[in-house]
């Protein structure tokens, strides 16, 4: 394989991915789709695409094109992403892989099935600071994490959010599918992906629906949600996510203790003992486009060079725990993952 | 009634009471109480306290006596408040109320059997930020309170640790029921004592027991715990604390989120939108000692001047979560509370 | 009225003008006029103006313009604006509204005949800390103010300063005029613009001349200035402007103190009681341009959808203190004005 | 003369004055005099004073005493240092000279015919701050200062006031005489004590009367209150005083802009421009208490080693003032001062 | 002489003093040459420069040309300089001015002979903060300085090198030829340009060659250098310079203490005694580039406008010094200067 | 041996040391020796010494005295150390060892003869932050040391300084001795101690013999240093000390620049990469008395239980490096140490 030709549904964040793929020596982009034909040929212009469909079945169809990019509003990522499994096309598709866990059961399954790379698009872990810790942990210096806290909160994006993502047949759900389903995964990926078992959570919708009302527009998801989320080891992962909420100040965090030492990111910092004394460490890291790393990473396990990090389970298990947060709310006590 | 006579019983932080008693206009320090004599003997000539005894049997039986405060380790906190409740005494009992729920319950149904004040000694309530923010919330500026976070963490505190705190038998927990005991308190009075019904949480010992081997101590409680408790009102909790892990730094804080505004405690400040612009509160408020504030209420309730605010209740409903910690921990599910 | 036509008179602060104009749907710009044609045209091209004209005659006569905005040196405000008015224009002139009171009442006067919209540019108050401030003023949150400072002053501008604005006969004044006038009429617009009754004031010219004789230019108007304002409703204003002077750095400012609340603009701060605790209130704000805001309402007021909140009257008032504090640094005494 | 023997008039801030004369070489304390025999007898033995009066005459006819400091409720000043001019002691007298200027003027010319040393107790001249820029300008590295601002305002100090200072019969006055005739001398005094000939001032007594109305309290002097003073040099100097309004924070300050350069005192600075550029100074100075070096001048005048910095004609000037700003806000003009 | 036609050599930092001679209103770049010509056009074309040479014999013997800038790898300086000269144009020279003292003493020589102007490109002198503190220095503000300490250190920047900068025989050292040269030059200039006369020293490669190798690339030049430098005048310097090192952050800095006054550049203070207590004197000063500074005064000088300040002999007492310290790390002991 | 009973000669510095054994519960003060009774008096007063001696020959016969600590004048550390070893005392002798490297070096030999433990007191060396970094060094965290930079400046300390210090025949030196002895030591031994080869550097007296000369004092020693020394290992440690200099701020520092990572002391942090990034550790440590931690190393010596750390060798290495300094001065090149 020479250069990978690869084919992007969706203009929005889709043009994220054409930026970071122009960069990419190993790629070219064959096709952009979209519904709004004037926004994908924008796009084509920019980047100097040759080809603009409008449905995706023409590009799965199309047999000059190697890997796919899924970056739709999220009901469409399970059908588009298995559909382009089954035309033996490579998938990188957009967070969250599924509106829920039974959808991207069968993604994660088709995937299986085709052979082909089935990659979730968890940009946070290919930033630089995310990939430094990443090697202290893995070379020990945290020794066994058995207890993270992750989040991200808003004081308000409500006047940011438009179209699709209020609508939860559309988006699947809120901040927690928007925001915490990043940190969420970050959490369990620099703790190795030991999978969730047991899951408490509580979601609510105290402003949003207020706020769209006046609006005249329809807002039916969660506006903040938390979730208490005991891991096969033993270990536990405690997360909040927010789009707005009487909060101090926007906050995203991941912090991580375990036996040998401790960890925040934003800003990364290790904490450990050394010759007896507490030392808080602060590496310098390269500020690298986590999207641009991340589509390289794909680009390079599409030609074999490299073995995939960010897995369709990955992304599995994450709507498993969303699943289970709203089941919580609802029954009042955790739940089980199966 | 004239002067409030009050008796001690244990001379640690019973002389943080003995010296807020000595400030207090409406009392006087009628007795001390100690094992060690001769650890009682330098309170009372510190504060000159007239009687001094060594079995809190004979200050229970003491006449002249009008209330007691009980300030000894964890484990003779439930029988020497009851013993003084059936003597007729009003009893202040530091907090925690008992060593676990159905010790607590006991000693609420003797303070109810007893009609004398029974008060569980919550110092934190009695700060100068905390009355101010308690002000504001109960006028209103933050609304209906939906969502809190609450802990106090210590990257390293072991070595400050003595006696009788590590072992499970004479605390009932470590830093649960020494730390966390406060601020769940402190987060479920601000939002009003809503009862908490379902408790999911995690327990860990992975330094303390290490730690105290070396030194040829036992250590048999946990070091972190962190909690996800729902209340009868929809709530959420989220807790946690810890004597020693590896964290940036040592923390103690709540925050609340609430419909109209929000609040952080550690620092004071509160978080609203006035004329459709977020705004940032932040209040100036008297530094006064929470131990001397609280012991002055206690006073005022025994004069009848005052209702108690921080009751054996409050107490016994801490002590269930702290209950349901351990079990959840056991069982990996969440537990609910009666 | 479909779109409101604008001509502008004046290509040095015009160009800010036509910039806001053309992020304005209601309106568009018909003609732009200067003396110098050159810089006219260049105007004209930047923002497809389809007509020039070099004698503002020529666009007071333009029977297709509707609105007028005069933004040319200080002596011509006047003449043009009443000109303009007398032409049936609606009319925003720049600040300061004429080059002394007795000119400024005939420009008020000759508004009040036309019946169409006269207003003075003081854009600072239409910037987002301005409008938010006011609206907790208007809400009560400062009960009455009874004492204001106001000042805006630099420490090194005379390179700065080009051209007419060192010549009185052109400008009028110095940094009173250019400067004072802004904070003045923003501390007057904050209290809800009770009438300046009587002036002390200082003026000095300690640095310009000499520093300008150097360089072969004229400078005639004083360089630093302060006066005390007294108003109808019995409050106090404070105020000073300066280009240069040996102070700390460059500095603009607006304190306000009421019976229920103080406030600080630049940057803006609440200072209030609360519960019986001081607490500063520190507001978000949208950073909105205050020149583009103030050329919208124009353009509202024209329309007959807004009421003019900054009229040819509150720049007359303004015009009147300045006057009085010349006349107070002859006299060494106060001025009453009529 | 070997040791100068001073008596002290009143135990409040005399106390201060005693530390200070205890560490003072060339001075011993002969004599304490307070209405308050226990609180005299109290100083008395804390600085080992060997006489204790009770009636001030009985210390003015005291031939052993030297010297003597009035340090009485302001109502007192001007009879008691008249009285001992009168009877051929050397006075300092605290700030204010007297409760007003007719006063004033009479101690003045009591201490001229006197031929003794009289000297008004400006403690603030002698802070090693002030002394440090006085030589700065004295050496003319500010040039010609023509422009000061100066005040000390409060955002809450009500709580602190006691006793007569809040009656205007044994006052005088409220902030402007407490703390306004501190920074209105220090700035008159850096600028070299030129005459003050024409004031404007507004007083103001928003919050006080309801403040103290509520305690049950009489409040009769303002609040607030600020002036704009033209000085005979053609400079002006504006002044503000307050004990509590709606203010950012506490803040004295005093600042000074001069054609050579400019200066802050609170914190030490001076601006300045070398070689073609603006230079700010900050210089290092001793922390030396006021109080003391005061003092210590007071005796080095009366032993006749030094000129007195800080008359008795100065008081009446500040007066003077303070008068002028009372009338003109009764008048709401400028007032002459003769 | 009209516009002084000027010849560039080297297209790489040649870039930066075509642009500052674009600037530069006396001058016009008359040509360019590089044995790159892919290079040298694009330079040409962005400057609209006429000609474009490849080989600088090309360029000397061009009668059209008065002046010469040399900016190549640094064993070029010396030979196109010095045939510069002989061809009758004034040259600047880049630093350093050669490969080592010998060299530069035949640069000088050939200057002398010349009678044109020749300066060495020490751009740093030409800042804005430089040339005020020259001037504070010249004026007596530090009296006799004695003592120095400059430096120029970076954590990690052999990344950032390419080419020629590691190999001793195209660059004729490492850090110290390249960084050292700066800060050296930078503190004997502003001490008035004292001979050095005996030097001891230390280069270290410790870091270099092992990171090179690593990268198959040859690194033969010091990483990290250190020396102290006696000067005829009795003061001392000491300097260090590093490309690469375990040291906190990058940080260039010069420091001279002197018997009135000391000085930090970077960031600029004066430190003296005023009337008796050190003061901190903070200028502001203009934010020139260093580079377009330095050519102005080169053209100034060549047009008879101004005298050189940054003469051949500058440059070549540097080399000596950086001789020296190699020779010291050689010999272990200092080194005298002829 | 029970306790050490140790005798301090000097009741200056001397009373440090007191305090310091007063906590050592091996040791106990036997005797207080100072040629001012009064002083030893008092000092035995408070420390409840026994034995008060006025002469050193009484103290070094005292057949009860186990150990002595010299802590007297400089003058006067060599001959009552060697008398002390003589009389078969372990000995802790006051930095600096001797007035010179000859006396130092018979103070070596004594010791070396006595087979006593002869200790300098190096007290930094003994601090929480100097005793952490050590460990960091030996375990190899630093790799090979080959650069060092320390110094101990002050802006302003000629006013603190009394009696001998500024009196060579008393002292041996001016700041060199007093500071730069520490920091030069401190340097050395986290060097691991290697030997000294050669030094060049430059001493002066600027400042001193004018400011001392006002006061009628002499002052013949320098008021400022600086060297750079050559180590047997093919490091340099560059090092500067003063009393009194137009520096920022007073400053005592030790940097250090190793092969694997480098480290400053005063703060206390490491730069290091890790995983190929740099890094920043920050340590926390105990804020111990360096003092009372030199002491207890001294009476662990003398009881067999520990290895001295703080040799007279090591203080004969100091010695000869100033020696070398001063010489340097007068040669105006390098001093090999043989």
């Amino acid at each position: 394989m020479d250069k990978v030709r690869v084919g992007i549904i969706g203009s929005g964040i889709g043009g994220l991915h054409a930026t970071g793929l122009s960069k990419c020596a190993d790629a070219q982009i064959a096709a952009i789709c979209d519904i709004d034909r004037t926004r994908a040929s924008k796009l084509a212009e920019d980047h100097s695409i040759p080809t603009v469909y409008t449905e995706y079945q023409e590009l799965t169809s199309d047999k000059s094109v190697d890997a796919i990019v899924v970056a739709t509003p999220n009901k469409f990522h399970a059908p588009m992403t298995i559909a382009a499994l089954e035309a033996g096309k490579h998938v990188m598709c957009e967070k969250p892989l599924a509106m829920n866990a039974v959808e991207a059961a069968k993604v994660v399954e088709a995937g299986a099935k085709s052979g082909k790379v089935l990659m979730t698009g968890f940009n946070n872990r290919f930033r630089g600071d995310s990939q430094l810790l990443k090697k202290f942990i893995e070379d020990g210096e945290l020794g066994e994490i058995y207890y993270a806290k992750t989040g991200w909160v808003r004081r308000r994006c409500f006047h940011m959010l438009g179209g699709w993502f209020m609508q939860k047949d559309l988006s699947g759900g809120g901040p927690l599918i928007d925001l915490g389903v990043h940190v969420l995964d970050l959490a369990l990926w620099l703790m190795g992906n030991p999978k969730p078992v047991s899951v408490m959570g509580s979601s609510y919708a105290m402003l949003g629906p207020q706020f769209f009302k006046k609006k005249g527009m329809v807002y039916d998801v969660e506006d903040l949600a938390a979730a208490f989320v005991k891991l096969e080891n033993g270990a536990t992962v405690v997360m909040e996510a927010s789009w707005q909420s009487h909060v101090a100040k926007d906050e995203a965090y991941t912090k991580l203790v375990g036996t040998e030492g401790g960890a925040d990111l934003d800003p990364l910092r290790i904490y450990k003992d050394m010759f007896g004394s507490p030392v808080d460490i602060q590496p310098q890291f390269d500020q690298v486009s986590g999207h641009e790393m991340e589509i390289r990473h794909f680009i390079s396990c599409v030609k074999g060079e490299s073995q995939c990090i960010s897995t369709g389970e990955h992304g599995l298990h994450v709507m498993q725990v969303l699943d289970a947060i709203y089941e919580s709310t609802r029954t009042g006590r955790s739940v089980d993952i199966a």
